[in-house]
């Protein structure tokens, strides 16, 4: 790797003050991180910080992220603030990207101070989302799904699908996964991961055969289009399920009719009524915000015989909470570099003369 | 500095593609670019990119910055793309940190490829911002002051005040200035570094004395507050006043009358409205838009007795510009180093299989 890590300074040259380094977590210290901690249980670490600040919900400076569309895809920006921190996240959404050795979704993301404006935390974030996406589906499953699941039905088995099935097996020890995907490939990906992180793992040739005795079911695909990956039939009754796909506008996976049948839980409905599955319903179709559910405000799962739907699309305070937590782990473990991101001149308000004098 | 731009590399384990590399032009290598290049051929190079964007301003998908205030400052993202790059700039607005230490600006930038929302360049921007506000002013002024205009007066002398002259120097050919700050060290720091690159300087002990004899009126104050820096009788006919400092909502640096005197020039309505001096005026006051001048639709100053006003708040095609710019000089100079800020795994499906292989 890069020795940014090395913190080696040459010695001929007047050096910044620590003012002017911001950590920079690398990819390669993200999975060192993950990797020392366990991914099970920086899932858990992630979900109790997501927790925390959903109860803190009515605390945060919030807005639905600011996307710009093109042909391929979308770039966007996710910016979140509490009194003491800012936050924001990069990322793309790309289903062509795959198809061209490209990730589908990159990301990355600053923490800032509030009070300055300084960056604290610069960190790669493409395997952070995948994390923190698992970690509030799960959250929210603990809260939606039935008593005593065991079975998930996992529909699209790309990126992330393990992520996924990690997230429920630490919150709520589901452990026998049905699989399934178009694309085999990807489902034989998924199933030899998944066997060797000890799951019960069985691959369908169908959608209709993956929900089959599943409690769970979650839907992760990634075509930029209205798909209809659940058909209403293959959804009975006392279901939980937790779609991941639906996550932009003219991106859906469930036929409309399960949505009617659902009580539907959303993150931050500004955002999901343009982006998410609730996009195909009238614009004041009631929906119950998460937040309530984990203050306690409003109940989450009613009886046995109710579809609870969680329509994630991913929202800006939940890359809050993971920015926390990864610089509160970066505290800990040292893993990470330093980056000359920001000027600092003697003189504030000499700036030009810090760059004459570097000449 | 840090040895990032070695590219040094273990040797010990598996190595991330160029995929998951992305320059990274740090405060130091900024610097170095921009006194290889001189800082005044710099502006130049910078205000031809400027100038070009503005021209095809249709293109852009465009949008206000999305702005985080809080009690002390401000931290925003400035997002602008056109068909092939998407660009955007963090920054912050602090007044206060000056007293301790800090800058009031401090920003970094991305610029992206569109088609597959992998960043390009990820850039350092607290010197770039100081240019490129620069260059956008005179780009502005070479359109709107008086012919054969030969002194500037600068009320407030921070950060951005140097840069200011120089891009004037560049593109008016403005080598006479009258300074004048509150702070009559700023003014005595500007003053040192302004005769070294050999402007006349005259040292003002009042904003009325700076202002005489000046064609050209820059004012360029950072308190965050509705303040008056020029009074009506101040602005004598002919003038042009490129008012710099008045770029968020509650902080302005003009007296209304001077506004209803002018003939007012923006960026981007939508957001000057929002914060600049026209903030002091109805919401369907005419303005007329800087990019509009440059194309030829419009005419820019019309006769000697005008008074002419560059509204200036800072527009993220300006941004996008600076980042084009800095892009083609990255590849020429070579002054970069490489950041493993994006995941690359070997099939981009199994982000969780390149997780398990590190550990």
């Amino acid at each position: 790797m890069t020795t940014l890590s090395d913190h080696t300074l040459s010695g001929d040259r007047p050096q910044p003050s620590d003012l002017a380094y911001v950590p920079f977590v690398s990819v390669e210290n993200m999975m060192r991180m993950v990797n020392a901690i366990g991914a099970e249980a920086f899932i858990s670490g992630l979900a109790a910080y997501i927790e925390a600040d959903f109860r803190r919900w009515e605390e945060f400076d919030k807005t639905p992220r600011v996307a710009s569309h093109s042909r391929d895809g979308v770039i966007e920006l996710m910016p979140a603030a509490d009194a003491e921190n800012y936050g924001f996240k990069y990322v793309n959404g790309h289903p062509k990207n795959m198809r061209e050795g490209y990730q589908t979704v990159t990301a990355f993301g600053v923490l800032s101070s509030v009070a300055n404006g300084y960056p604290v935390l610069l960190t790669e974030m493409t395997v952070l989302t995948a994390l923190r996406t698992a970690a509030t589906s799960a959250v929210a499953a603990r809260l939606l799904a039935p008593q005593g699941s065991e079975v998930m039905a996992m529909i699209g088995n790309g990126a992330q699908c393990e992520f996924q099935a990690l997230a429920f097996r630490a919150l709520l020890g589901i452990s026998r996964l049905r699989l399934y995907d178009i694309d085999p490939a990807a489902t034989a990906k998924a199933l030899r991961n998944l066997e060797a992180q000890g799951f019960e793992v069985t691959a369908c040739k169908s959608g209709q055969e993956a929900v089959e005795g599943a409690q769970i079911i979650t839907t992760c695909t990634a075509d930029k289009q209205y798909a209809t990956i659940l058909t209403d039939n293959m959804v009975g009754e006392g279901v939980h399920i937790n779609a991941i796909g639906g996550d932009c506008p003219g991106k859906t996976e469930l036929h409309r009719d399960i949505l009617l049948r659902s009580e539907i839980f959303v993150e931050y409905p500004p955002q999901t009524r343009i982006e998410g599955e609730i996009q195909q319903l009238d614009p004041d179709h009631a929906v119950t915000e998460l937040w309530q559910v984990m203050t306690g405000a409003v109940p989450g799962r009613r009886d046995a015989k109710q579809i609870t739907l969680f329509d994630s699309v991913g929202f800006a305070i939940e890359d809050f909470s993971a920015l926390r937590f990864v610089l509160d782990r970066v505290k800990e473990t040292g893993h990470f570099d330093k980056l000359d991101l920001l000027a600092d001149p003697d003189d504030p308000r000499d700036l030009f003369g810090m760059l004459t004098r570097a000449a």
